[in-house]
């Protein structure tokens, strides 16, 4: 079992620069502790709650921010897609392509995804349970592209609400792919503010640790130097200067989790 | 307060044959207790639970079969798109666009849709709560279309279930948009059967009915003559036999609950 | 089909003036459209959010306020309990025992209260399904007492909600026992102000009509000269005021669902 | 931050023999890891999902029971109570009372509990939310008792299952009471088997991992030398012989999250 990956960075690009700023630390402490590290922003956030929200620099300023990261780094990074359409210039440039919770039963997009080759990370819809993704898979699966990340952020559990399901890991797991725990969104209070999604920032630590402590593959975070200023997400993103101690204090329950591995009985 | 309007068809388009077999049956029983009708019948289903599932029969095929019914019926007719490019040759066959409940929140979609100038259904996501989707509206009206509905169809309840709550169709007429009631999807088991969604049809009359007490705008059924072996939806599905006898049924309760005009006190 | 009934009254006992106070327009009410009325008052909260709450009068003073209400009024009255032992003690005054949602699996008290000869009403746990209440009557019933009530309020959904499902209506039907609606506790957002339950009111009429509207057997309604003044449950009760209007809404109601009776198919 | 506490033991007293059998190895694998250890057994089962269901051996003589395991192995044994008489007996022989989960907000059953002096456990309600538990902790504390833990065992989510939050950890412990994880509990499916509750045991070690790793006082788990022949909670009991290994791995767990504290920041 390797070591953990840290999927990290901030909800939406805001700049090159920024970006670097977020990524450089990242780099740094998951090196310091031995962990993995994939760069991850948004270039466009298509399903804001609000129509006048901010949705970010799209698609072509979008990705030559990420194509700099990587150059600059050589860090491997991770976007998401909302179309078919936008499958294969995003490939191009990042190693990852992230299919959102909502739209993880859109078969065109799935496929669009798995043929450009890429590994691609499905998020498990808050409407799903965990035994459903092995169809989400194995419809990326059909197109010949096995490279797949399985990841948990979060199930509706009334209004304006989620819950983490552990046993979600475990369960997604079984399908062989690599699974990957959300801790920021699934701490998320989609539309709880009104006009936008609330969150406890707080909460993500647990859920990120407690997840660890199954051995899954990796865990994904949404970091900002400053969160209550950030132009979404802000609620449940974790402050950068948080994020060293809790990298450190995941890697010390990753090793612990892959000495002793867990399996579903 | 208008008459009940009923939106009914099949999960999939099959044929024109087929879909006029089953919307003069509709529309007939319609008329006679004063109704309006629009048929209702989607070209391509683009979730399905499984990667193998028959989707339908493509835009341009299902077009030719929805603009068959208009003609030869005169009735109006209802699908729903999945990608912002489908909305205008949609739009320039059908009354009524319908998003889809997973896409409730992709703005784009939302809003090519509303530029088309035709009416625009969307149905609430089984992740979103009823106050949630005035924030989906406001992205159609902000293209200067307000001609606008909101369909409930059920909330997530636990894994592989819903729960259709009748508060929220109240809440979503505050808007001041019609409000419809999706009575068949509200008793789906999404995944409730590993590669396919369950259902429990028995349950679609109760919950039609319920809301109609209300005194909402609308009540949307898929109906087949054969439910058990439709291509989609066959568990929830109502058999076209059974419709003349429930159309009647809620057609006596909206005549009441329009008399007796419910508001939130 | 018998015309519905109407279980009214406060949350709690407050005085036997109190009680008439409310009883009576109930009664006139009622007796006006020809529906059943059965006058509910509790004499111990024993499950308030916070220790520190008022509960009520007691055992003893309570018994003596049903008693005065059955005797100025002639009405059945309905209280519920919370011990075995009080069982035998209310069964002396009171028509129906009530055994609390919470305390739906309690055998020992459902036996208890079986035992009397008294009706009994089974409040729907909010951690049940309508299908798990046979099992609840059946401990009732082994008593050798058949006069069973099975009442829906709620089920948890989320933290601090409920949600009512109308399907729980006719599925807790098919035991043959009546099946009530208890509109004004399935709007309380339990534990929702901190140290007392929340609620909204405005939409305890709408879950009452859309229940009345499948053809049950009763409605139950908590209500209150002042409800924002009064010692439990205030948030979700209804204005005394307001009563006569709604009653005779769903007796109009009534009318139409017995005439149209509602069976699963 | 004192090590771990496993209460552990069966869901329901079979006799003393059995007894000993289940709490000896259970006592020497804790004592060997360095952990504490409680045994747990019922002596009535006073909620069984049905009327016939067996409910063990009352309360004189599974106290004798209990009696007899404290007496042979010197551990501390706690119980479940039903109802406020039972408490103050009850409290002779053991040295933990639990209140059930159904039963946490019954004022006169905790403060009952409260009053013998005794540490007293409650289970969190499935209808609660974690926030909630102050207010029941403080009717306990209302008697002048500050022994008191707080278990969570899962929360409803949807009909027949349950879900356990790992923020309701941390939140709890916000309290300043110990908190303890209930994870047989929490994998139930309550009435999922229609006369019987079902559950799936191989999900326990996963949440009892999860739990320990977020630095919890204790774990409560259910076992049994032949679950699937137990007269109750077969499905979600875990085997004997599995005890040692799971106990074990809880134990390096723990020693991880006690070196690093985890606290809300």
């Amino acid at each position: 079992d390797a070591p953990l990956v840290l999927i990290a960075g901030p909800c939406q690009l805001e700049g090159l620069d920024h970006a670097l700023a977020i990524a450089e630390p990242l780099q740094a402490a998951c090196s310091a502790e031995g962990l993995g590290f994939i760069f991850k922003a948004s270039f466009d956030k298509a399903n804001r709650t609000s129509a006048g929200a901010v949705r970010g620099p799209g698609l072509e300023e979008g990705l030559a921010m990420l194509a700099g990261v990587k150059a600059r780094l050589g860090v491997p990074v991770l976007t998401d897609i909302h179309l078919p359409e936008q499958a294969a210039p995003v490939a191009e440039v990042v190693d990852v392509l992230q299919v959102p919770a909502f739209l993880s039963r859109q078969t065109d997009l799935l496929q669009a995804a798995g043929r450009t080759g890429r590994a691609v990370n499905i998020k498990k819809g808050q409407f799903l349970a965990p035994w459903d993704m092995a169809q989400a898979a194995q419809k990326v699966a059909a197109t010949g592209n096995e490279a797949i990340l399985l990841t948990e952020r979060g199930t509706s559990f009334g209004y304006n609400a989620l819950v983490a399901d552990m046993r979600a890991l475990p369960i997604m797991a079984e399908t062989g792919y690599p699974v990957i725990m959300d801790a920021t969104h699934a701490v998320q209070m989609p539309g709880g503010q009104g006009s936008a999604s609330g969150g406890d920032r707080r909460m993500a630590p647990a859920l990120a640790r407690a997840a660890v402590s199954l051995g899954i593959a990796g865990v994904f975070l949404e970091t900002h130097p400053d969160p209550d200023n950030a132009p979404s997400d802000g609620p449940n993103m974790i402050r950068l200067e948080d994020m060293p101690a809790l990298i450190g204090d995941l890697a010390a329950f990753d090793r612990l989790a892959k000495a002793r591995p867990f399996r579903l009985g």
